[in-house]
C-alpha cells in the first residue's frame, strides 16, 4: 500500500513525524545567531547522548564519512593498524586505513561471532600497533563486541582504540569516557531517528596526541577545524541546516525519553524478537544472546524457503522492509532492525507479519507461536 | 515576523515548497529498487544541469566536501599546484592542496577583481603545474572569472583545471565538456534550490589519468567508488535519502524551466540589481558588469552608514537576510544573493526594502530611484 512503508532495516530507520516536519522548515542562514543557538543546544545534547565530556563533532556526511574522519586524522603512511573484524563494517576500517598507507593486520571471526578479548591481548603482546579499530554493533551480522573489555586491553597496550558506534550510540550503552574508548563515531539514520546525512565523532586527549603527528589530515573532516567551530557554536563549512533542524528535535525526544529508558527499550525489543524467532524454530546467526546487538537481528531462513521470497512477501504483503545479508551472506540471512523509533507494538507487528509470510510460503511450524512468545515477553 | 524569513544570501538559498515537502517524506531504504529508480533519474538530470556527458558524482557533504573530493583524488605530496585566487573560496583550494602536501603557488587579485588570463599564460610558461585551481563565481566578492578562456590556457599548458562552480552551476552558463574544464564541483544549497548537505563533482578523462597516479585518495570521496556506484544507479555509502528526494523534485523544476531560461533569469536579476543599486548612488565591489557574478552582488555601504546597521534593519524591519563580507571584508561590504529560487518580484522586494532601510538610516539620496530603476529594467 502506497506510503505505508515500515522500515525494519538497520538504517535508514523510521523517523518521527515531528522530526520530519522540523526538517521541512525553510532553511535559515547557517551563520545567523538563530542557527548558532540551535547548534549550542545540539552540541550539548550530543555530549549527553555520547556520554562524554569531550567535544562531539558533526559532519555533513554518511556514517562512513565519520569513519574516514577518524582514520584520516590519525594515520600516516607506514603506521601499524590492527582491525578487529566481525563483518563488513569491521572490514571497512581496515580498507580505509590501508587506503591511507597503513600496514593493516586483522583478527577476523566468522559471521555472527565476536572477538575474544584474549586474542586481542595476545596479538598486542606480539606487536605494537598505533591504532586498533573495532565495531561495537556489527550491522552486517548483528553481533556485538565487548567494547569495554577490549578497549581496556588496547589502552593497556598503549594503542589507540577507534570504535564504530554507528548502530550502537543512542541505542545501546556505550561510555567512551568511562570505558576508555579513544575515538567513537556514529551516524544519524540509526538510533538518532533522523534521515541519513549527518555523522558524529568524539575523540579524547590520547587520540588528539596521535592526531598531532598526522601529516596530511583530511581537510573536510579536519578535527582542528571542527573543534574550533564546536566551541564557537558554529560549523567550519556550510552546515546541513535542515538535517540539523531534524536532529535538534530528535535529540529533544531522546533527552525526554532518557538514555537508560532507550537502552532498555532496545534490549527489550531485540531480545523479545530473538525469543519469538527461536520459538518459531528459526535459527539466528548470533547464537548467544550476550553477543547480540540490540539494533539488528540476523535470521537464517527455514530450509527450503528463500530469503528473497521472505523479503518480497514482507514488502508486498505487509509493506515491511527487512534487509538482505551483505556480500557472502546475501540470500543466506535476512536482517531485522529494532533500531531508533521502534516500539513494543512494532515487535508484535513484525513477528506476526513474519509468521504469516512463513506460513504462506509453506514453512511447517506451530503458526502463532512466535506472536504468542512476543506477547508473553511483553507481559512478563 | 516569525517564519517570514527571506534569504538573500549566497547560500542557503530559498527552497520551493514542493521541494521542502518532498524532503519531509518518510525515508525509504537506500538499497531498494524504488530508490535506485530515483537515483537513475537524479544522475541523468545532474548531467543535464552540469552540461556534461561525463558522470556526475553526488556526495553527502557541503560544497567544501566536493572541493576536498577534487584535490584529495588528484594530489600527491610534492605536486605543484597553482591557485588563482579572487577571494576566500579561491584561497580554500590553495589551503586544501597545501594540506595534502602540494607546493602551492598563487596568483591573487584584489577583492572584486578577476584573473587576467594573460597572467595565467605567463605563469604557466614559467613553470609546469600539475593542477590549476580556480573559482567561477567567487562567493566572497561576487566576481566572476572568464573560466572558458582560462581553462583553455590551462589545457594548452598541459595542466589539469579544477573549477569551483559552487555558486555558478545551475545559475550561470558553465560547459565543462565544451570549455575544457577537467574537474568541476558544486553544492546543493545554491542554484539547486535545496537545503545544504549534498555536493557534486564531475571529472573528465584527463583528470582521471591524473587521479590514477594519486597514491592515497580519500576513502569517503573516492572517485572510483562513486563511478562504480553511479553506473549502477546506487551510492557507495548510505545516501542522504531525504535530501535526494528534495533534489529529485528540484531537478525536475530546473528541467521544466530550462537551463537557458534559468541563466537568463539570473542575469536579468543580477544586472537589474546592479543598475538599481548604482542608481541609488551605491558603489559595487565588482566595478565592471562583465566581471560580475549573477549569483551574488557585493555592495559598499554609503559613507557614514555601517554594514551591521544595514543588515540588522533589513532583518528586523523586513525579515530579509543579506550577508556580511568575510574576513578582511567584514563590515566593509554586504552581499545580496540572487541565486536559485529567486524571481522578478524578489528584485523589487529587495531593492525597495533596501531603499527604505537606507533612508531610515539617514542616507541622503533620491528615495525611490532604486525601485524606479528596477521597474524600468523589468519593463524594458
Amino acid at each position: 500500500m502506497k506510503d505505508k512503508n515500515f522500515l525494519m532495516i538497520p538504517g535508514p530507520t523510521p523517523v518521527p513525524e515531528s522530526v520530519l516536519l522540523a526538517m521541512a522548515k525553510h532553511p535559515i542562514g547557517h551563520r545567523s545567531s538563530e542557527f548558532s543557538k540551535i547548534l549550542e543546544e545540539v552540541y550539548a545534547n550530543l555530549k549527553y547522548v555520547f556520554q562524554t565530556e569531550n567535544d562531539v563533532f558533526m559532519f555533513a556526511s554518511s556514517g562512513t564519512g565519520a569513519m574516514d574522519a577518524a582514520i584520516s586524522n590519525l594515520v600516516n603512511e607506514g603506521d601499524d593498524v590492527l582491525s578487529l573484524v566481525l563483518g563488513n563494517f569491521g572490514n571497512r576500517w581496515a580498507k580505509i586505513a590501508a587506503g591511507y598507507g597503513a600496514n593493516v593486520d586483522k583478527i577476523t571471526v566468522n559471521a555472527g561471532e565476536v572477538i575474544n578479548p584474549e586474542d586481542v591481548k595476545n596479538k598486542l603482546a606480539e606487536k605494537k600497533y598505533k591504532i586498533v579499530t573495532l565495531t561495537h554493533s556489527e550491522t552486517s551480522t548483528g553481533a556485538k563486541n565487548d567494547v569495554k573489555t577490549i578497549c581496556q586491553i588496547i589502552r593497556d597496550a598503549g594503542s589507540i582504540s577507534v570504535v564504530d558506534g554507528v548502530t550502537s550510540v543512542s541505542a545501546m550503552d556505550v561510555k567512551p569516557d568511562e570505558w576508555g574508548i579513544d575515538v567513537l563515531v556514529s551516524g544519524s539514520q540509526k538510533g538518532f531517528m533522523i534521515p541519513p546525512g549527518l555523522a558524529f565523532l568524539t575523540a579524547n586527549e590520547r587520540a588528539w596526541k596521535v592526531h598531532e603527528e598526522c601529516k596530511h589530515p583530511s581537510f573536510y573532516f579536519s578535527w582542528d577545524a571542527h573543534r574550533k567551530s564546536v566551541r564557537e557554536n558554529s560549523t567550519p563549512y556550510t552546515a546541513a541546516v535542515n538535517l540539523i533542524f531534524a536532529l535538534q528535535e530528535a535529540l529533544r525526544r531522546i533527552k525526554e525519553e532518557g538514555l537508560e529508558n532507550i537502552f532498555a527499550r532496545h534490549e527489550r525489543l531485540a531480545l523479545g524478537l530473538r525469543h519469538s524467532l527461536r520459538a518459531m524454530g528459526l535459527e539466528l546467526l548470533v547464537k548467544d544472546d550476550k553477543n547480540a546487538s540490540y539494533s539488528i537481528t540476523s535470521v537464517l531462513p527455514p530450509e527450503g524457503i528463500s530469503v528473497p521470497d521472505i523479503r518480497s512477501h514482507m514488502t508486498k504483503d505487509f509493506d515491511i522492509v527487512v534487509a538482505n545479508g551483505q556480500n557472502e551472506l546475501k540470500d543466506k540471512i535476512f536482517r531485522m532492525g529494532t533500531l531508533g523509533f521502534v516500539s513494543d507494538r512494532d515487535l508484535l507487528t513484525a513477528v506476526s507479519s513474519l509468521e504469516t509470510v512463513l506460513a504462506r510460503l509453506g514453512y511447517k511450524f506451530d503458526v502463532g507461536i512466535g506472536t504468542k512468545t512476543a506477547i508473553e515477553w511483553l507481559n512478563k
